[in-house]
């Protein structure tokens, strides 16, 4: 299996906080040590970091948990292989570009019959379910509305409508985001919390790090955090049903 | 303008000392302050760090480039903007996947009538005349070869013929690669070198660097590298000529 972690915000904030505890259970805290991958979004753009190495050996992770990358959404993801080698091909998250965003996706679980899912233009480069699912669930809407999008916020509520399938081919811990919404769905585990003032102090589960959050933020920062497991010990984070799906728009859950 | 660096190997290899020398072009050496950015692959897999900062001054640049991450194919870029805003999402290199494969892309030039550019399923995020072009050049590729490949050389021999259509609206230096092979265009300036056994010194052109290669290698390795300018000064670089393209696959370049 594997981690999940994810943000949205309605102002550029960095994850170096919440990512310095994920990055500890890639290999340390966790047995997730299959390589490792963080994407930001900045306006319309993206940048993903990525490595096939476990997350708390690897530079390239140390350097992002410690450099302050601001973002409004963010998916980041650590890997326990079980479909598809060890390799850069197979490490989450994925992007694609349709309709002139990129959509980046990582997916913590294990489906079955995989290779049953209908596949479009979108076309896995590597070898697991979970690429595989991802280029499904875009096929999926470009068939649906062809060239023109229909706006994020249609396009998401499509795939909400679509993901229960995919739980019925097994374990589909899921975030989705096109850098303005972001999408969660549980099949068995998933936290959120969201953050907003009055801020105040939280400390990590995994390593001996706390944080002042009203230091760091101003009055109207609102942030969300996804993780499978909760990152911080004196907080109450919201935990997903399964069968649950939340949709977040710049930090606000969307009803 | 900018400036491209493209690497093709038959063996994993670090790109860090051509990568220093082209990381003080962005903003020292060279006015190319608007963002860097740089691909590597490993197998079919590419992670590609950018940043919208002048590279001398980025964070990321200098861990990679005193991080040895080894790849057989390498595409950087130090942007100097002139179509489109400074942004994540305007900074090469351009990724998209087509066939199962991951393809990136890097332009040096200014294109005008660029938006008469017909665009197929592959449309850009950014503003940038050069994601357009390459958006042009993978939807002309699907529309001759339709949903099947017709095999990497074939692709690039298409896209060798289509280039010098987009010459016509201006300058068009290129880079492209797919992780095995690299094309290269050439309209104004584009340089290489191809390093074999019996292996030398280099000395960099834009800061105090040198290397000994035959320290560094094995003698069966086959290293390409491709720049704007020659990033050293103690070699031979062969100049490319207005209208000149060469493929190379893992270091070697293809007649």
């Amino acid at each position: 299996m594997c981690e999940l972690l994810g943000m949205s915000a309605n102002v550029p904030t960095d994850i170096c906080f919440s990512f310095k505890g994920l990055k500890e259970r890639g290999g340390r805290t966790g047995p997730h040590k299959d390589g490792w991958g963080v994407a930001f979004y900045e306006k319309k753009g993206v940048c993903t970091f990525k490595d096939a190495l476990p997350s708390h050996q690897s530079e390239i992770a140390r350097l992002v948990s410690d450099c302050p990358i601001k973002s409004t959404a963010v998916i980041a993801h650590v890997r326990q292989a079980n479909r598809g080698r060890v390799g850069l091909e197979n490490t989450h998250p994925f992007t694609r570009e349709l309709w002139g965003r990129y959509w980046t996706y990582a997916h913590n679980g294990q489906l079955t019959d995989y290779k049953q899912l209908k596949l479009g233009r979108f076309l896995p480069v590597g070898t697991t379910d979970s690429e595989r699912a991802f280029c499904y669930l875009l096929g999926e809407l470009e068939q649906r509305f062809g060239q023109r999008s229909p706006g994020p916020k249609a396009a998401f509520r499509f795939i909400q409508k679509l993901v229960p399938k995919l739980q019925q081919l097994g374990v589909f811990n899921m975030l989705l985001t096109d850098g303005e919404y972001l999408l969660t769905y549980c099949t068995t585990k998933l936290h959120w919390i969201t953050r907003r003032a009055p801020f105040g102090m939280a400390r990590l589960s995994d390593v001996d790090v706390d944080i002042d959050f009203s230091r760091e933020t101003t009055p109207n920062d609102v942030v969300t955090i996804i993780a499978t497991e909760p990152l911080t010990n004196n907080e109450q984070w919201h935990r997903m049903l399964p069968g649950e799906s939340q949709l977040f728009r710049y930090g606000e859950p969307i009803v």
